[in-house]
């Protein structure tokens, strides 16, 4: 909504879009963006950080969100995790997923299919890529195979685009070469073997879009002076709640509170909202090797762009931009795997503060402090 | 951001706040909503409906996303689900859950304090509860134990709010009890045993927040004529891609994208986007029993409130009151169960339509056009 | 097999079991426990213990199989239990289960016979099940609706008998009374939803047949003398295998050999070998919370009998009898709760001495002495 | 037990297997199959069949099993098969696997040694294996990082040996050489991550012992003579009861009784009985595509061997000799992979039988009548 109206922050029913004011609601948004637009939908947007990556810069984090205390949280942690005496991030780009499923005439014809889809038709695939577009490449073929379906699990290097729907082009256009050259009869493009913001253990073995993994090493004093709290306890609570409780609740993503970064962190750069579902299933570690504070933070899969979606609005760009403004200026590589790393960092600060406050019991008071409770039940 | 400057949307750094244009960005918000406030992301808002659902109203759906496509998909599920012969949707409350861990000497008292914790607490639970809020009531009790390790799942009404806060303060408040009581040693009163945004089990099981179950039934002429599709196509491609592809792809939410209406359902009315994670686990049910086409939709955990958190935020208030504009005058129950209710039927019209064009394989065009693909890659 | 044939174990083709030798090879089981009988299999069968469980008694554990090192493993095992300073057994019945489907005109038609079949047709339940058997007692009734569907988890109370076969019966009649009553429409008695024979949270929450939990104090000494490991390199080889193992593999169950346990003792005693599958799904706790190690093992649903099935074989009810001869004389509860005791510490067992091996990589040589390898690859 | 005692079929008590009438019982088994040995468990041995596959022969499927029905039921499955107009078997041969995890210094060397472990070090490992054993060779390295921790799953092919031991001293050797060349501390050579007797999605993902996949035309005629149901009905139950009732009930396994006939043909064939744990998950599909019943069942993982462990002992070898009677004289392959086959053929054929009794709601009937049900509960 976010509109000049005194009286409201929505335009008059039935919708008439024009009368929006455009200085401050870009109309042009709904051409490539969104339909039937009304207007816009206005969250706080605070800041985390700075945290430093080693070999890539100095990073602010933006957060957008409504919920009190998650900047104030991911700030605590990225705090404690500039005072680690080790820390460490490696990023694997798997590329974009698209997983059609295709019905044989039978059960030996789809394996037999699978096996030409991985050898003698990939230089028709590249062929055909090369017409669609210059920014899909073709990085793997999965297949499997089910009675006379055959399942296809395509991963592309899409560049800097998330890419979901340029992989989606390109399956459809691979989808009928394989129809064509095979005599497959395709069922339809994506077939949940993708998995597209479902969790899965496919997204969860292989990877979509980024794996991210973290590791650092933080002494008791950082533990003590920043996050008020002490290894052993750290250590317990993260045993007790991320292996004992997710386990005993029938659940698969171990961690505390990667959820609520990611979705942060997205919807302040102009990520795809629907990938949390499955962007985070991260596994946490947590251990006291010695006298220091041993964290590691596994992200399996991370959809995550600077061009294409929402990244080109104008608040979310600015988001990406404050982000890479504090990239090292010799670095070479993606400029999504830096956000996905920047994003590792204040997923792994997020576990680190909220598991210190569940490790002292002290949940509860900040939540009544930062969000005002106690004014007022909410 | 959504600063009026001419030249950026972000103010200056280092941030001061204080030159903000507080009649676009109401300062106030980081008072209780966030911290580190720099700015607000603006995200563009769309409407699809309306649709009436039997008992409740005529309801228009908020949607706010930068996805290209996801309002126009809704909506023309949405039109299809207002031709359906038969429209039902069920709401059940299971409140809101937090899920604290005990330590017991040993086994046996772990599991003589679950006893107890189920019978003679109770009152004094009750008691509790009534000095902290007038709006946070125990619904029930369930534990589990785990060698000498007790966990216990307190589900909460909390009235018209998503309530997670207020079940932090209240589970809190009733293990200070378990601990004085029984002698049990709190480690966190947040165990995963709850489970918040994470998908789990017990959440799909016990539920959390609202459980919904819709059902519509939909004629050969409105696949046709609405959809572009016919009802054994869209029957295999719901078998093939929602059965075969999710199991073989090692997931469990067994539908095709009701993460990406919730996660717009729930930016547009203010709720808490990590939900995302868990609320998506849901399972679509499509059949042919006769001519027609069925339809149910069940979402197992919806984490929604009409008060709290976001909903108080100017541009989401008015996205809530949208909706409950079509409320009839005589429904007395909650809002927030009409919130959740319209979330179902957004979510099956999403459903609807997706899996009408992968049945027809127009995914990629429909993307195209939309998005205006083909100007230049995404 | 077991002939007393010479020359093969075996019996001419085509099969005529009248030559079978009557004193080995009992032809009256073919009427009650198989048909198309060939001969029997022989296997194995050793033991393990004592084990001495307080309040119970002190039991051997005779255990069925052809892997070298299990039944050793599992006596290494009770041996260090023999010496553990404390421990505790906790069981609790949650009956046996079955499933049925119904489907119903309607979701609310569906959503209210959920209702009636726990409210209102219990006294037909009870007054038909007392017709039926004296052994099958109606312990609680589950209901989940989706869609038009109704699913009913009914338990069964199955006194001394792991009951599946009652339990069909009894779940057929109610489902008789259901439909009858209710005008639902069996599809089918088992929907899976029992879950019998397959791994699922449904039996992991609410337990099928048996619930054991064990727990256990074992001294460094202990651990060292019989082990021939110490508590931080088994508390490691835990972490590292169960959790972080278990997890990166997409696994559910949180233990090291529980199946192999289960496998041989209910191949011993007559139980039904297909619950493997599900039994096995058991969660693992070591610890080291002062300087002895805390264990603790989880088996949520065991599914044993004394009575029916395999049970009256004579071998396997001699196996039975060799556990209960050292049961306490005033116990007075069920038997088959003894042996899922048993069956608890004998699985405790073989995860502590497994692990103790993999802590000081002897796995290894553990397998070769035992079965004589090197002589032969195998 | 077996033993020629009239008034016992156990030896007296202190065991002294010495006793035993060797005829009936050798002790030579104890060398290599088990400790501490007393007797041996008998059970009955049925057989169903005969099966005709494509390509390989006609068998005689042996089943040792206490329950009965079973083997009556996979009986009239395989009679079914024998109608079916189209009978297809695929075998994929993935190798017995290990997973190792390892310790490295830091995150970045966890991931260098992981690439180190794929590429430069196999010629030493293939090296290493020439010396060790003349039948493991490797297949397949799969890593996987954690933080600091390397996860390795080697994949061996173990000949005609189900191999997990085979696999231990190969991936213990190898393990070896890893620690040694890279420096990484080894902390288990089992880690779960193989997974052993765990039911895990790398297991259904990647295959562990054999991969097969069956389908089978079957015509309404042979399912209303034999299997006295139509294709509706079956296909209704299939869908509500493998999907909607294994998904509701948080189930992983997509068929009905795969875990029964696993189970009795690995006791009759001497195979590891604890696989039934992992190697049941497999996935059925029912299918009326046109007027027959289109049928296929994908068993991802199934652990078998013909040389090795319980397949020495004599009813079990002579078990195996009576599958392999039947096979082709021309076939060249694997055994172990006829007899993954010919449990294939047994498990589609019980998946038949069983959802068709379950289709009439004759379950409860069959067992009656099997059972001798009504001479007494059981």
């Amino acid at each position: 909504m976010a509109l000049n109206s005194k009286s409201s922050h929505l335009p008059p029913l039935p919708f008439k879009p024009k009368v929006v004011n455009q200085t401050i609601l870009d109309l042009s948004w709904q051409d490539k963006n969104i339909e039937n637009m009304i207007g816009a939908t206005q969250v706080p947007l605070g800041v985390a950080g700075p945290v430093e990556i080693p070999d890539l810069g100095k990073f602010v984090v933006p957060l957008a969100t409504t919920e009190a205390a998650l900047v104030a949280s991911v700030n605590r942690g990225l705090k404690t995790l500039r005072q680690a005496t080790h820390l460490q991030i490696a990023v694997r780009y798997a590329g974009m997923t698209r997983g059609p499923i295709f019905e044989a005439g039978d059960l030996k014809t789809a394996i037999a299919a699978g096996r030409a889809i991985k050898t003698k038709l990939v230089p028709l695939f590249k062929q055909r890529l090369k017409d669609i577009s210059q920014h899909t490449n073709l990085i793997k073929i999965q297949t499997q195979v089910l009675g006379r379906y055959l399942f296809v699990r395509f991963r592309f290097d899409t560049d800097e685009a998330m890419g979901m729907n340029m992989t989606t082009y390109a399956a459809t256009a691979l989808s009928e070469i394989i129809s064509r050259q095979l005599g497959l009869k395709l069922t339809t493009v994506s077939a949940n073997f993708c998995s597209d913001k479902k969790l899965s253990f496919s997204n969860f073995f292989f990877g979509r879009g980024y794996q991210v993994w973290l590791e650092a090493v933080i002494s008791q004093n950082s533990l003590k002076n920043i996050l008020k709290t002490n290894i052993d306890n750290l250590v317990k609570v993260y045993q007790q709640k991320i292996w004992y409780g997710t386990s005993m609740a029938g659940g698969f993503s171990f961690n505390a509170q990667v959820a609520n970064v990611i979705a942060a962190f997205y919807l302040a750069t102009g990520q795809d909202l629907g990938h949390v579902a499955d962007n985070s299933q991260a596994t946490l570690v947590m251990e006291k090797p010695d006298k220091d504070l041993y964290l590691s933070l596994f992200l399996p899969n991370l959809n995550i762009g600077v061009v294409g979606g929402g990244t080109k609005l104008p608040c979310q760009k600015e988001a990406i931009d404050l982000v890479l403004k504090g990239l090292n200026s010799e670095y070479a590589g993606k400029k999504s795997a830096v956000l996905a790393s920047v994003l590792a960092a204040a997923a792994a600060a997020g576990e680190l503060s909220l598991l210190a406050a569940l490790s002292t019991n002290t949940l509860a008071c900040a939540h009544k402090t930062l969000s005002g409770y106690g004014k007022g039940d909410k």
